[in-house]
């Protein structure tokens, strides 16, 4: 199992309607077949720059490669990620 | 509940019997009260520069201040965590 995880910051304000509807957007990733556990997080902590994390599951390197490539998830980064995201980080974890 | 985790890689070479006992040293850590599924994982994307994660969760700051200054972690901070650590990154979540 690994655990897929994107932290990033958004060019929106805090709180905006913009920033809803990034957050919004990304419920279309939910669908994809092979993504369990999809997780909307706040990053809180003062010690980095981001304050958002999207985070999921896949059973195994295949399914995760099956997402990165999935249509939905490539009109995702390309019509919100890119244009919206000021940064990110992508961080991935499989348990000891 | 906040989710507590911390990145970091280890001044020692993969694979060591050095980086193996800061990964056992950590097991204090789980006896804490009030930290809560307690997990060692590996982070596996070459995206960034991280090689463990500690991640944990508290049921509120409380907890969280609990046990940042217990006597066990500041140990394990000084004893393990600022000698054997090359590199860390804290980031912490709520659920959205």
């Amino acid at each position: 199992m690994i655990i897929h995880t994107a932290l990033f910051r958004l060019k929106h304000a805090n709180g905006s309607a913009q920033e809803a509807a990034v957050l919004k957007a990304a419920d279309i990733l939910v669908a994809i077949p092979g993504v369990e556990n999809f997780q909307k997080l706040r990053q809180v902590s003062a010690k980095n720059e981001f304050t958002f994390c999207f985070s999921m599951e896949f059973n195994s390197q295949k399914e995760y490669d099956f997402y990165n490539v999935h249509p939905d998830h490539v009109a995702f980064v390309q019509g919100k990620w890119i244009p919206e995201v000021a940064n990110f980080m992508e961080v991935d974890y499989v348990k000891i």
